[in-house]
C-alpha cells in the first residue's frame, strides 16, 4: 500500500483535475490552429431556492489555481496513455494563461446573470479552467451564501451569538470540509472546529466535549469532575448524554465543588428550544451552546420561541447547503473574436439562455440601500450613477490584485448586507431583487440571437 | 501570493482535518492518564429518504489515512499556538495507531445500525479519527448509493447503456470530485469525466464536445465539420446549441461529407426523452447520450417512456447526492474498559439511540436472496446459518487487509445488489430490510440502558 491510495491532491495535480471533455476541446483548437479569443462568464442562472441573493466566494482560490497550474510529467505521462497526441502536450507542458480575468471581489452579493468572473483569453486555456472554476466557485459561494444567511437571522434577531462551523464530518471531502470553514467565515461566522482551517487560512478554532468524554467515565458525574480538574476555568460540558437539564445540574455542581467557573454547556439532542429557555434557568450567565439540526429556520423558528443561547455550531445544514447542495452556477462562452473584432455569442438551448459578450455589473444605491443592479455590456458608457462592480484580477497573464485578509472579506459580506433591503434577505420566498438588463446588452442580446437564427436556418 | 492560499491538503495534513474537540478530549485523556480501550461503531441511525441500501465505499482511504497520518513540525507549532500543552504534544509527535478496525468491505450492501466500520483502541487514538472517518465513509457511500440505485435501474429496465459521472464540476471541491468518480464506480458506473480520477483511482475517462466549441465557429455546420477533421471516425456531437433535430442532422451530414463514421451525438436540455427518439430516427445505430439532469428517478421515466439512449451522463444529482446530500452516518462510542474488562457502553439521548457493545453482521440468504440480516454481539456463537460480514482490516495496529482493485469492488457491488430482493430496491419508497437484533444484543442493550439508568439516577 503506498501513500497516494487516499487520493491527495497537490498543486501539480490540479492540471488533471479537469473534464475530459476541456482537453478534448483543447486539443482540437491546437491542432486546427482555431484559437479565437474568446470570453467565459461565471454565473448563476438562478439562484437556488428561497435564496435572496448569493455571496460571492472563492476567488483566491481560482487565482492561486491560474498562477500555479502546471502540467508536470506524470501528467503528461498519463495523457499520453489517454491518448492525446505530442504536438498538443507540448503545448501542455509550457501552458501558462496569458489573458484577462475579472471578478467580483468576494463577500459580494450576487444575482442571476451577473458574472461572478469574467475571463477572456484564447480559447483553448480558458476553456480549461472551467472544471475548477465551477467546483471551487460555485461551492464556496453556496456555503458562504448559507452562512450569510444564518448570520444575518442572529444579527437581526440575536444578541450577538456566536456562530461556529461544526460541519466537517458531514462535509463532502476533505477540501469541501476545509473550504467550507472558510466560506462560512466569509459568510459571516466567527469560527470552525475544524482544525485545519485554522493553520490553513487563519479561521479561529473551537471546541467543547464530546459524548463518548462522558460515556468513558462511570458517570456523568466522574466525567464532569474529571473535565473541571483538567480544563478549569470557563470549559464547556456537553450535558445532554443521559438527560439534559440533570446534565446540566451535574455541571454547575462539579465547578462548583472545584470551584471554577462554568464556561457553558452545549445542547445536542432533544427539544433544544425549551430546552435552553430550562437550561438558562440554571447555568444564569454561563454559556449555551445550541448544536444539533441548526440552520437559518431554525434560528428563525429558536428566537421566535424565545430560546436563549450564546453560541450556535451549525454543521450539515451549513457545509453540505442541504436545502440547496447544488449552486448552478455555469462557465458559459459569451463572446468570441471573429475577423478580430470580438462578437456577443450565446447558446439558444430551451431555458438556458445567456446574456452575450463582456459585461459590467453596476450597483444602484440610494440613501443607503442598494435599488437595483444594471447588468450591461462591458466599456460602454452608462447613464446610471451606480458602482462597477467587476475588478480587474488578471491582466496580459499576470495577476494585479491582491486578495484581501479573510477578515476583511467577512467584514465587506457583513456591510454589503446590510445595505441590501431586508425584503431581498428574508430566509423564505424572498422578494426578487432587481437586475436591469441594460439596453444596450438588450439589443446585443436581440441581434445576436437573431443573427444565430439566421446563420442557423 | 504564496502556492498554499489555495488551500492543499497533503499527506501530512489530515492530522489537523479534525474537530477542535476531538484534540481538547484526547488532551484530557492523556493528562489525566485516563485511557480506557473503548470501541467506536461507524452506522447509519437511518438511511437517507427513499434509500433501501447503502453501498460501503471508502474504506481504502480510511485505511490509508491510519497508515501513515503524522503530526508534523508545522503541525506540532500550529497545535501550540493553539494552547495545547508539551506533554500532549510530545505524545502527538509519535502517535500511532496500536488498535483494531474491523469493517463491511467496500461495495456491501448496508442497513441501519450495521457497523460500517468498528475500531477498538486507546480511546484517545480512536477519538481521534471521527471527523476524517466520517467525512470520507460518509461521503463516499452516499455517492456509491446514488450511482448503484441509477446502475441498478439500468440493468432491469435498460439494454446496456453506459453510465458515466459528468459532476466534478459540480462535486463540492476538488476531494469530492475525485472521490465521487471512485465512488460511483464502485457503485457501478462505467466511468467518469474527471481525468485526474482516471490518473489517481484507474477510473476509465470520457468526455464528449461542449457548446462552446460550436460557438467559437461561425456556424454550427463549420464546428462539425472542423470536429470531423480533427477527430476521425466514432466523435461525439453535441447537438443541442441552436436546435437539437437539425445539429443532428448536421452531425449526420458533416461525418457522412467527410466519410468518417458518426460515433453519436449528445443531447444536454430540452423534453430529453422525445428529442432521444425523434434523434433515434435520425442517427441509427450511433451512439446517443443524455446528460442534463440524470438521476434514477429521470432514468425510471425514460425507460418508462421509451427514450432511446447508449449512455447517460449525470452530475449534479450524483456528485452531491441531491436529494439526500447527508449520509447521517454517525462515530459513537459503543464499549469502553472498566475494571480491564470492556463494559457496553450508549448514550440515552433522545431519538439517538445506539446499540451498545461490539458487534457482528450475519446476511442470511436463501434460494439466493438475501432475507435478513442479524445484528449480534461479536464473538458470540450464533443460531443462524448467516455469513458474517465484518472484515478485521487493523490488528494490533497493523494493517492485515488488502483492499482489493477498484473493479472487483464494482463486481461486488453489483452481485450483492442482484442477491437483494427487488423490493428494496425501489427507487421511491422502498420495502425495509430485516434487520433483527439478536437476542443477546436486545438484551445487552436492555441491560445497559438499566444499569445507566440506575447510576445516573
Amino acid at each position: 500500500m503506498n501513500q497516494s491510495t487516499f487520493g491527495h491532491i497537490g498543486p501539480g495535480d490540479l492540471s488533471l483535475f479537469t473534464d475530459r471533455y476541456e482537453l478534448t476541446m483543447m486539443e482540437g483548437y491546437h491542432d486546427t490552429d482555431h484559437v479565437p479569443t474568446a470570453t467565459f462568464s461565471v454565473y448563476f442562472r438562478r439562484l437556488p431556492p428561497d435564496r435572496g441573493y448569493a455571496i460571492a466566494a472563492g476567488l483566491e482560490q481560482v487565482i492561486d489555481y491560474v498562477e500555479t497550474i502546471e502540467f508536470g510529467e506524470s501528467a503528461i505521462e498519463f495523457l499520453t496513455d489517454q491518448g492525446f497526441g505530442d504536438g498538443f502536450l507540448s503545448y501542455l507542458e509550457s501552458f501558462e494563461f496569458t489573458g484577462e480575468m475579472r471578478a467580483l471581489p468576494e463577500g459580494t452579493p450576487v444575482f442571476p446573470n451577473e458574472p461572478l468572473l469574467e475571463v477572456t483569453a484564447p480559447i483553448l486555456e480558458a476553456q480549461l479552467f472551467e472544471t475548477l472554476v465551477l467546483n471551487q466557485v460555485g461551492f464556496q459561494t453556496l456555503v458562504a451564501t448559507k452562512a450569510a444567511r444564518m448570520a444575518d437571522v442572529v444579527r437581526r434577531r440575536g444578541d450577538g451569538q456566536a456562530l461556529v462551523d461544526f460541519g466537517s464530518r458531514r462535509a463532502h471531502g476533505t477540501d469541501a470540509g476545509l473550504k467550507a470553514a472558510r466560506a462560512a467565515y466569509v459568510g459571516g461566522f466567527d469560527g470552525t472546529s475544524n482544525v485545519l482551517a485554522g493553520e490553513r487560512f487563519g479561521v479561529p478554532t473551537h471546541g467543547t466535549m464530546a459524548h463518548s468524554w462522558v460515556q468513558s467515565f462511570d458517570t456523568e458525574r466522574d466525567a464532569f469532575d474529571a473535565f473541571a480538574d483538567a480544563y478549569g476555568d470557563d470549559a464547556t460540558y456537553l450535558v445532554d448524554t443521559y438527560d439534559t437539564v440533570r446534565g446540566t445540574e451535574r455541571a454547575v455542581a462539579a465547578t462548583a465543588d472545584r470551584d471554577v467557573r462554568l464556561g457553558g454547556v452545549r445542547l445536542d439532542s432533544g427539544d433544544l428550544i425549551e430546552l435552553s429557555k430550562d437550561v438558562h434557568g440554571i447555568v444564569g450567565d454561563a454559556g449555551i451552546v445550541v448544536s444539533s439540526g441548526v440552520d437559518e429556520y431554525f434560528l428563525r423558528e429558536f428566537f421566535d420561541r424565545g430560546g436563549v443561547a450564546t453560541a450556535f455550531g451549525p454543521g450539515t445544514a451549513l457545509t453540505t447547503s442541504k436545502d440547496a447542495p447544488d449552486s448552478g452556477v455555469v462557465y458559459k462562452l459569451t463572446a468570441v473574436e471573429r475577423d478580430r473584432a470580438s462578437s456577443p455569442s450565446m447558446k439558444l438551448s430551451p431555458g438556458k439562455v445567456t446574456y452575450p459578450g463582456r459585461k459590467e455589473v453596476y450597483r444602484v444605491e440610494r440613501d443607503g440601500s442598494y435599488r437595483y443592479d444594471v447588468l450591461a455590456r462591458r466599456g460602454k458608457r452608462l447613464e446610471v450613477t451606480g458602482e462597477p462592480r467587476l475588478t480587474t484580477v488578471f491582466e496580459n497573464g499576470s495577476c494585479v490584485y491582491t486578495p484581501p485578509d479573510l477578515g476583511s472579506i467577512r467584514e465587506r459580506t457583513r456591510r454589503e448586507l446590510e445595505t441590501l433591503p431586508p425584503r431581498h434577505r428574508r430566509v423564505r420566498e424572498p422578494e426578487t431583487y432587481d437586475v436591469r438588463i441594460s439596453d444596450g446588452l438588450e439589443t446585443v442580446t436581440r441581434e445576436t440571437e437573431h443573427a444565430i437564427r439566421e446563420r442557423e436556418r
